[in-house]
Formats: structure tokens, sequence, C-alpha cells
């Protein structure tokens, strides 16, 4: 008889379930949910940096996507019965953290706060915290350096302790109110399980310890004397906190008998620790050693994994290097880029080229596929939405060169897209810098699903096959894996890979003249880069639109 | 009773007959006629670089233009009479040589050559002559650099002896038939003055000065020996160039009474020696000691004049430095940037953001007058077509930077403009540099009449009041200044000036606060321009984008 998981994925608009056969990864039925309350599930304010969700769609969502897939598995599986769902993983949208009481309610659900948005859950994309993530940032380098060491040298005002503080000066009520604070790829798993909140909380490493400063090398959390110089209230939250994360190996819990109850499911099933939605996608499309995950849609998360007992050293640029968070046993290293598909985007909806139909994703991608490497005389930095790696520096912008009197916009859509895959190659190239090689790349996201001329600008730039992995949906499969091995099924995340996980057939291989080509361009790129980029750097930029009109000119022979 | 003088202005598509009257600048008439060779009176090929002209349409079109404009100055003014005509003078686009044979006959007007395009004048924008150019540069950088030292450094395709090297490369049985060759600012008069050619045809010294490195200090045009080395031939044809150029002042002949007849006015009326478009535009603009004078359409010519007396440097970057080229009595200085308003066009015609209509000048425009200085963030490079002044490098391509993923067409379209203004400060600059005082400037042209946020933006950018000419067709009011000249009607250029032209009542005036900004900007385009355009640089650019984005939320507060 087949066993199944269950991944749940909750998104930025909705929660997605998806039921996962274990024995070979077969997605027998998906459903999503969008929250109801707010704009798609957002709230929002006149404060354009306000982005909060309310938990009870978490909940909500649970019970109504859970059934909606369960009875389409019914229908599309002749003899398929929820008593065989096994396990449950969850991952979540993050740094979400949420304001709870001392009985573990949010505030969210108490009248007084029904409709404070700051007793909502705090979206990851909600960066009220600006000025409270410079204060943390600069008292660290003075007080505890070694805190921003992991997570690239500066506290970003999207992570849990900016909100948390923002909070505290802004809505004080709320602040009083709370007895502590709660990352919802957390509160989730904890409010299925019936956990008694927030003194019997498992807290998942992955949230703690890529936004929340998290590391056992000291302790945990940052301590109380360091939160204290934030505000003597913050420093009294640090006895409230967790001692100790963990990974996704573990089970929070059983599923409780009412939620089996509302929504058919076997009571008493696991529940995995949560975790990010890029970290369980990661472990869905096959993170392993060697590997390179890039989730690649309005941003890209690139990610790697090495072994525990590996020397690591700090890698300059990096968002994070945290013990387990993608991987039990392997450090989690985590970059990204902070725009890709919002470029080719803002080209096409802000720009807008040659009117909606001229200027479509559609008509620019065709366009662009008709130039070689090098024909347009374009380069672009990929800096529209700052730089996250290697740089970490959200004040760089986009720089467009090489424009005559003649360029078209599907030169300059292209000069985007590979201007993105400069970017990707810097990546890689930190990476191996610091000797974490890169063997394989895997590729996914709706870009990597949809754009063929991106993936195969990527493989010619990169001088690497671009791989492709087989599910559309791998942070839901990765939760459903996290499932698996909670319930059980598999040994380790390795042998539930290499169950549940695999490849599309489609390889994009890389085009040996376009990678010499794309070699030259890299090269003038990193100069841009380097010049704009950073404080060290002395060179001269003199050769670099005389290089690329030569490289033009004899593309074009 | 009132005397008229007139202008013809031969132009790239048409001629234009401009009658005024002497006493007051009144332009009393006025008649375009479109050439009827080619398409819109040029002949064109497969070749892009190819644009000839035929030299018949500068006869018919003088006939049919001169009779338009006596008919309509006879119905427009009371009394007036073809007889009040008392001189002629011309200006032309240039470089625009023209083979004639030892009767000084246009090859062109032969049957046997009716047909061939290199038996026709050589259109200014005509570029087939660019190998010609190079080999012309390199050979006087080794053997005469003073040649180069007038021209800026680099002789162009576009100049007299590129384009006759070009035609006896690739045309030798035109070559060989042609007995000279003859700018057609030189040829014009000569054949409305009947004067036997090519022996005692009468040179100008604009077009010699500037296109053909004539200059008295080595004895006029480039010697022999020099012209021998490019080949035996050009060498040989040495002897046959005129051993002196004369400037505007000067009357060639007198009106033909063939040419009387036909158009109906006085024979033996004088005309004087031809002159280029943008250098008669500037007389008539009102060029003197301190007057900056910028012709603004595609792309800008900028001129100043220098007594001869003072002890003038060579100024690097300007285009040219000749004697009387403009005004006799002084150095005649062009600078220039080699696109404006073709930047423009470039953003409207081919990136069209938002489609035709959204993407208009007219609604790009008013989007962009909106914001205010350094509030978009961007910064632009004005060197879609290469820089003129100050760099001479064709080698050089535009430049965006600051885009984010907000980043409206309006923004760019506005620094687009704001970049135009940076460049000619930077023109300003180095004529101040050198000495040469810019007390007024004086702007016309198609955008300075059309414009006024470009003619605003120059103000703040510049912090310079922009005056407006009073004449919207100064070249043919300055051809008609000649012609009033060479009449006795003066006793020079300044007397014509203040009695012909003027100032349009409306100033632009600059604002203070703008200015400010502007010269904050400036300082971050100044850093690009140096990074990018010269050889010498060593700085960082670290700060560029920072500063913008400092001064961006400044503002915007």
């Amino acid at each position: 008889m087949a066993k199944y998981a269950i991944g749940l994925d909750y998104g930025t608009n909705s929660v997605r379930t998806l039921i996962v056969n274990v024995a070979n990864g077969g997605e027998v039925a998906t459903a999503v949910w969008t929250y109801e309350h707010g704009t798609e599930g957002v709230i929002l304010s006149n404060d354009p940096n306000l982005a909060r969700q309310h938990p009870g769609d978490y909940l909500r969502g649970f019970e109504i996507a859970v059934k909606a897939a369960l009875a389409q598995a019914k229908r599309a599986v002749k003899g398929f019965k929820p008593a065989d769902i096994i396990g449950i993983g969850v991952d979540t949208t993050g740094s979400t953290p949420l304001p709870v009481d001392e009985g573990g309610e949010p505030l969210a659900f108490r009248k007084q706060f029904a409709k404070d948005p700051a007793a909502m859950a705090w979206l990851w994309k909600d960066h009220t915290g600006v000025a409270e993530a410079e204060e943390i940032t600069a008292l660290a380098e003075r007080m505890r350096p070694q805190y921003l060491g992991k997570c690239g040298g500066t506290y970003s005002s999207e992570w849990f302790f900016s909100k948390i503080l923002h909070c505290l000066r802004t809505s004080p009520k709320v602040f009083d109110a709370a007895y502590s604070w709660v990352e919802i790829a957390d509160w989730i798993p904890a409010a299925l399980t019936g956990t008694e909140l927030p003194s019997k909380l498992t807290v998942g490493i992955c949230a703690a310890g890529h936004k929340a400063m998290y590391n056992d090398a000291w302790g945990g959390y940052p301590d109380a004397e360091f939160l204290g110089k934030l505000d003597p209230k913050l420093g009294k939250l640090r006895a409230r906190l967790r001692p100790k994360a963990h990974n996704v190996s573990k089970a929070v819990g059983g599923l409780t008998p009412e939620w089996a109850k509302k929504t058919g499911l076997p009571a008493g099933i696991p529940i995995a620790v949560g975790a990010f939605d890029a970290h369980l996608g990661a472990v869905g499309a096959g993170i392993a050693p060697g590997t390179l995950v890039k989730i690649i849609g309005t941003s890209t998360c690139d990610m790697m994994v090495a072994p525990l007992a590996s020397n690591l050293p700090d890698i300059p640029g990096l968002c994070g290097i945290v013990p387990e968070s993608i991987l039990p046993g392997y450090y989690g290293l985590e970059a990204g880029q902070s725009a890709v598909g919002d470029i080719f985007n803002w080209f096409v909806n802000y720009v807008q080229p040659g009117g909606p139909k001229a200027g479509s994703h559609e008509a620019l991608t065709a366009a662009a596929a008709k130039l070689k490497p090098g024909e347009s005389g374009l380069l672009a930095l990929d800096w529209n939405n700052g730089n996250r790696t290697i740089l970490v520096d959200q004040r760089l912008t986009g720089l467009l060169l090489g424009q005559t009197l003649y360029t078209r916009p599907g030169e300059i859509y292209r000069a985007l897209i590979e201007a993105t895959a400069f970017g990707a190659l810097a990546i890689m190239n930190r990476f191996e810098e610091y000797g974490i090689k890169v063997q394989q790349v895997i590729n996914c996201g709706g870009i990597a699903e949809k754009n063929p001329l991106v993936m195969q600008t990527y493989a010619d730039v990169t001088g690497r096959p671009m791989k492709l992995s087989r599910s559309a949906q791998t942070p839901a499969l990765g939760a459903a894996m996290a499932g698996a091995v909670v319930a059980g099924k598999f040994a380790g995340f390795a042998a539930a890979q290499k169950a549940m996980s695999g490849l599309k057939a489609k390889v994009y291989q890389p085009n040996k003249q376009a990678n010499a080509v794309y070699r030259e361009l890299y090269a003038l790129y990193k100069q841009l880069h380097d010049a704009f980029g950073t404080e060290q750097w002395e060179g001269k930029l003199y050769n670099v639109m005389k290089d690329l009109i030569a490289i033009r000119n004899r593309v074009r022979r």
C-alpha cells in the first residue's frame, strides 16, 4: 500500500498543500488557498514599508487546502485513503514573526487587537524597521561583531529583532501585551500539534540562525546585555526565547485530534520542525554537497551545503552560514540576488518599450533570442534592487552602458538577462573562492521553468550545464520530505531525496563560443562591479566601452 | 526707401531664401524649395554611409526659392521692389565637396556621369571615407602633427580630403575626370557670379579652415608632399587648390545678368563669400567676443569668437580654431555635442516607452517637468553618438545609472535632458579654462525654440541665463547680413548685427536651488565623464550611487 507525506507551503499570498508519494516523489494532489485578509493575503497601510498577515489565515488555510488536496487525491489515485498520510512538513516565508501572549495565543486573536497591524504577523517583506536595523547593526559592530559575521555583516530590516524593536518603539501597547514573539515557521507546527506556547515551543534553526543571530557558539540568541542596550524591555524578552533551536529532522509533535477531525487526516501523525520556503525548496530540489540550488523568481536564492565537520571559513558577502539550517549534518549557506525577474518585470511594466504588445516578455524574449552574445554592445549591472550577494549593499542601483542612437528594446532586455547571469556567476565564484566547489547547478522557480533564453544564457555565461528540478513546487516537496523523515520512512534526507526528488530530462548545455564571448563580457562586468560596488577599487574604467565596441564589431563580422 | 538683403540657406533637404530689411532685421519674406533629386534631396545607395546631392538642385533651387520669396515680399510689403535688394549671402552644409572639370563645370552635369554618385556633391554626412580619414589622421600624426592641432586631433570622415581620397580609391574614373574639387559653399557663389572656375574661384576660410586643414601659418592647404604620401594623384591636386582663403566680408562678385533675368533680381548686386550654416547662424544670432552661440538640434554646434590679436592657445578637444571662420577679425572657435535631440529621439522612436502615445516627446516632457532636480536618482552620460567636445571620441557610448525597480520613463527622459545639459556645461567650462570667458549664452535651433524644459534645465545646470535668438532662421539671417556688408551698407558685422539681429524677450533664468542640486550632480557626471572618457583617470567611483541616493532622499523630503 502506497504511503504519502504532506508538504504545507505558506507563501506570501496563499498556502499550498501538496500530497506526495514517499516511494517515488509522485505529486498526487495539490491545492492552493489564498489568504482572506488584506490584499491577496497581505495587510497594507499608507506606509509602503508595511506588510502584515493575519495568523488566522494560516489555520483556516490549513483546513481548507488540506481538505481540498485530500479530495483531489481520492479522485486521482485509486484506493487513496487519508489514513495513508504518514507525516507533515511545513515551510513558510520569513522572517515573519508574530506576537503571542503568555498562553501562546496570537494577540491578533484578541478583540482588542483584532484590527491592529502591529499585532499581526510581520511579513518578511515588511521594511518598517529600517532605522532599527541600522541601530542593531551599529551596536553589534561595536559590541558583538561576531553576531554579524554569519549574516553578511549587516542586520536587515526584514529580520526578527528589527521588527520587534520597531513594534516596541511604535506600538508599545502591542509590545507590552506580548509575552513573546514567534516565527510563523515555528508557530504553525506548534498550533497544529497543540504544543503549549511559548514555554514548550520547538524553534527551528533555519529562522533563528538566519534571521535572529542565533548560534550555539555564543549560546543561542543574542545575549540579554546586548538586547538590553537596544532597549531594556528587549533585554527582558531574551529570557522568554527558547534556549535551543532544532533542524527539520525533528518532529514538533503529532497532529491534534481536533485538526484530524476537521481535515480527515489521521490524528497523531508527526509534524516536522518548520523552515523557510527557500531552504526546504533546496531540499526538494536535491541539495547536497557540491550542488548549488538556485530558486529563480522575482529575486533568487542560491543555496549550498557543506559538512559540519569541514573547517568552514566566514565567506564575505554571504547572507547566512548556519549549521543545519538546510540539511541536518551540514552548514546551510545562503546567497542570493536582490532582483532577477523583478528587473525584467520593471522593463516590461514600467518602461514598457513599444507599448503593451511590443513590450511584452514574450516579444522581448523573441527579439533578445535573435541576438548573439556581445552583439548589442550593451552591458548592464543587475542592481536595480541593490546587491544582496556578494556586495551586501542595498544602496546600489542599476546601470546600463553602451547604448547608441540605434539601441533597441530587445537588446536592452537581453543585456538585463545577461546582467543577472553575471551576478549569478559572481556568486558561484565566491563559493568556489572559499573552497565550496560547485559540481552541479539545479534550478527551480518560475523563471527557470518558463524562460529557456534565461536558462541558456546562464549556461553560456557560467560555462556550466543548467539542470532543472523535476518538481515545479520544490518548497512543498521538501516540506513533504521532512514529513516523511519525521515519520521514520527514511533514515535521513539523503535517502528521502533519492526516493522523492529528481531532475528534468532537459539540461541547458553551455555553448563554447558563447561562453568565450561571455568570459570577456564578464571581465568588463566585474570591472564595473568592482568599480561601483567596492570601496577598495582603484583601477581604471577607460577600456570598458572600447572593449565592448571591439567585441561587438568582431562578433558582427 | 527700405533696402533689403537676401540670405540663401542651403540645407540638407532644401534651400531657403530669406529677404531681410537691412535697417532693422525685419524678415519680410521667406521661401523654401526641397531639392528634387534623391530622397528629400539626398541621393542614397545600399551603402548606409553614402549621402550625395545633385548640384543642379542648388541652381534650380536658387531660381525657384528667390522668385517665390520676391513674390511673397511684394504681397507683404507695400512698395517692395526687387530693385531694393542690395546684396546676397550664402550659407551651406559642409564639408560638401564637388568634383569639377577644367572649365569649372560639375562632372555631374556631364551625360557620362549624370547618374554616378561619385560625380555628385558629397554631402556633409557622407561617411564613406572612414578608412581614408583614419589614414589621413595617422599620416598627419607622424608627418604633420600641426595639421591636427587646430581640428581636435582627429581628421574626420566627413571632411574634404577623406571624401576626395575615397573617390580616388573607389571611383578613379570620376577622380581622373575631375580637374579639382570645390566646396558647395564656394561653388554656389561662384556659379551665381559667373566666376571663372576653378582658376579664379574665391575660397571661403570657413570650409577650408575647419574641414581641409587650411591655415595661413603653414601656407594654406596641406602641402603637396603630405598629400602625395596619401596618393601621388592627390599630391598633384594640391597645385589646383587656391592659395588664399577669404572671410565672409569679401564679395565674390556680382550677380550675372542671366541670373538677374531669371529671378528678377538686380544684376550686379554683390554676393559674399560663402560659409557654413552654423557659422553664419552664429553671426545671425549675434555672436561677439564673450557670447556663446548654441545651435541646438539633433546635435549642437557651440561657437565663440576671440580677437585675432589675442594670444590664443590650442584648446584641447575643440573641433576647430580658425582665424576669421565666423567673424572677420576674430578666431572662430567651434565645439559641439554629437547628439542632443537625437538622444531624445532615440528614446522616443526606438525605446518608445509605454507605446506611441505615452512615449511621445510631449508626454515625456510633461512627466519630466513634474520632477525636481535629483529626484529620480538617475544620472546619464550624453554619449549615445560619441563625444565631440571635449573628449573628441566617437567610441564612447551612452550610460544610464541609478535605475531601480520603480524608475519610470519620464524620469529617464529628464535624465537624458540633464545629461545633455551637463555636456553643454563641460564645453562652457573648457572655453573658460582657456581664457575664453562666456559672458552670455544665446540659443537657437529647433530644440531651443520648442522645448522650454530643455532651456530651463540648461539655465539651471549651467547657472546662466539662457537667451534665445529673435530669429528662428539665424543661418539665413547671418547670410543676409553678409550680403548687406558686402553691399557696403555696414562698415562691418558688428554694425550689421546691431541693426539686424536681436534676442527674444523670453530669457530662461537659472533657479538657485535647482542650480545647487545640479552642481552636486554635475560633480558626479564629471566623475563618470572622466572615469569613462579619459585615459588618465585613476580615481574611485564608489561614492557615485550613494551620493545620488542621498541627494534624492534629501530633495524628496
